[in-house]
């Protein structure tokens, strides 16, 4: 008899700052188990923040940190010329203000994830990837780090004595080697719900991402990540959260 | 036979931004036993809050976070439109930031003293006192609140479970009824080390502020403020310190 | 035979800040006849001023600097304690980087506005509209200044040897002194379209802002402040300039 | 009988941002015959640019905008991943608030020298290099765009019409193809005044930078870079300075 399956649905949530808004965080937090709140520095700020945390805790949403890049400009999604010393202490920073933030809500963070192109930067350079785990470390090593599910990150965060999650994404296609193939390349995006969907359903069963050749790299499964800042982002989401219920999978937080 | 006096002197730290300084830290180390660490909003940044933790441990002086404005530019002493809510919030940020890297820097915070404009608004206003009480017992009740030795802060705190430690100012004169003479005013500002000295040991052993008539108005007087941010500044602070010594007032941290 | 009638239609545009939008540019650009736009301090940045000049030059629409207060977070909506002469500096700052711009996309700016919390305090601060008047006098004393149709702006203006139009809002409700019935207020704002439109036209006829009892309060009316922010925005300013339109009105720009 | 010899001294100032202060401006206004302004983003504000505009008018000093990348905690030197277009942009804004800054203290800028990160991505790519060229050109073409004697960014300048002026650094060693050697090489900077002052004459006399192996590679040199961010820095601007008046080699704005 087999295994029964579960899976992790996240999301990245509480990306506005002052007057403006992104995303639809309401509709989503009736389709995902956990959410990244942004702490500040890309996005979000302290009202948005207790918001959100109070908004998960009432839908029992687990929540996590998600630091990012100092630059509301580039919304953390430009390169930055910063040390890996220097990363650790912005993350440190990060997470801080969200675990405050967090306690206020009574809902406290059990999990970080690093953004845009602090994250991007954690699966091509070691160094950045285990400064964002000693940040974890110093501040609170309970906390869970929700990883890329190729690549370093992991064996990292685990040498350190760290416990990982992997995450998948729902919507974008995998090189060979499992990496995320370039958004400039074709087929990068999978913007199909019902296609996206049935991806995610083959990667849990297959425990492992799915390359373009169809093979599937095998990997840890943890948590699938989905997006919330458009209307068909979250018709995604809310497709894949069905196919999930209806393939007897169980969508239940990794913590 | 007299009880035996003892104080805390306490100053603002960590209050550059980048590569710009503000004040001789390194100086002031030797001099105060507890430091108030700006916490990224309107001075300091994590590179210089996890160095200036780490510098305080190295010196034993305890360090507790000192939120303020978000207005790097007016360096947090311009007034700015808060609700009593918001200011909840983005206190509460602040402390979590500093919690993280004074725990990066294995140094925790013991206590947090409000910065400029706020700090005023907390003597003016009981709303905004209690907001920024409110966001220390949300966060964590156990952090003493460093208050203004007259006015209704301390009691405000107090009256949700919050210990709090009562600071008078060395170099500022009182009005009759215990409150800071507005620094337009002349006489304002005492600028002689000795007078300044003399003075705190007149106020530590009289048990409250010494008005400008001369007078004592009760009060208590855990922690005398000092300031690091001129040579002057730092020279008032070395001969505050040599004369309490020298009248056999224990300086040490309130904690 | 009467003398025909004209107005100009005036919104604030470029409200956006790196990934985040605000409001619907494109569709109010179809209505009205001028435009303020914002100069990185309470919103826009230098990437949406520069698209935002380009749009209004392909729509013909007349652009203008909006200069706010130095918080984005707030959307320059929180009042900050700044002396006349800082504002006065932080004004000129923006109106140069709107010239700057407004020249990269070849039409260049012809009015400044201020917004939000400095535009409502030089309408309460003689020495505030003052400040705001000399930025203008010493960037580029050619700019029209654009100000509310009642208070002492336009005098203050004048007096610098300045041009000045003045504005009444279509949406807002006017005090017997004619002056913004506050928002708190019950029947400040006006949501009915097609009621706005009437007043509006009722206040062009008539050479004034119509009080809440129904008179007539005088003043110049040169401009008609709409808003773009909510779809509900832009569907009243469209009625407002279809109603224009058929009474005969021409909607013009003010230069 | 010989061309008689001047050249230009100039040094980036106005570099302070709120509280903080960066070098000595007052000093070395006694020493340099332009200076280059921060805009705002790397560092200055509003007030600081205009007070720096007006004691530079009153030393007789050249003005220029100084725009750097918006990163007030890295100082601008760190390399931020914008795309030509962007930087075409913040230039133009940042050129855009120092004119308009200049106006205000009635001495307009007349040069442009991009700064830190910035300035280095110029001699790198010369996409960077057009980039600011064409902000220049689009905000005001008759600005002189001060660029490094060796490389690109001169020729890119003229191509587009404008005009340039090239500087060396009197404490930076250069390389055999009379690039600047790095910072992380020995010998990269020159601390001895005499040796830097007595090295900078013999560049202007020669004709172009000196490598390291002491031979002259030839460029423009029409003005001298100096520093005032220490005491030691106003020190070597002022040998030199004496030395350039011993030598007979007149020292004045290259306007």
């Amino acid at each position: 008899m087999s295994k029964s399956l579960r899976v992790d649905l996240n999301t990245d949530m509480g990306e506005g700052f002052g007057a403006y808004t992104m995303g639809d965080d309401d509709a989503i937090l009736d389709v995902v188990t956990s959410a990244n709140i942004a702490c500040g520095f890309h996005a979000g700020d302290p009202e948005i923040m207790a918001q959100t945390f109070a908004m998960a805790k009432a839908r029992n949403v687990a929540v996590g940190a998600h630091p990012g890049f100092p630059d509301l400009w580039g919304f953390g999604r430009r390169v930055m010329a910063f040390s890996p010393g220097q990363i650790e202490r912005l993350v440190a920073y990060q997470i801080g203000a969200a675990q405050a933030l967090s306690n206020y809500a009574a809902h406290p963070i059990t999990h970080v994830k690093a953004h845009g192109a602090l994250s991007n930067l954690t699966a091509q350079d070691p160094s950045v990837a285990a400064a964002v785990c000693r940040a974890v470390k110093a501040v609170d090593p309970e906390l869970i780090c929700l990883v890329m599910a190729v690549g370093d990150h992991a064996k990292i965060a685990q040498d350190m004595g760290l416990v990982t999650r992997a995450e998948i994404f729902a919507d974008r296609a995998y090189t060979e080697q499992g990496h995320l193939q370039s958004r400039k390349e074709p087929g990068a995006i999978i913007h199909d719900p019902k296609l996206a969907a049935e991806r995610v359903v083959r990667m849990i069963r297959g425990g492992g991402v799915e390359t373009l050749s169809g093979k599937i790299f095998p990997c840890p499964v943890d948590s699938v990540c989905v997006h919330s800042d458009t209307p068909a982002a979250v018709e995604i989401a809310r497709t894949i959260r069905e196919l999930l219920v209806i393939e007897g999978i169980e969508v239940r937080n990794f913590v």
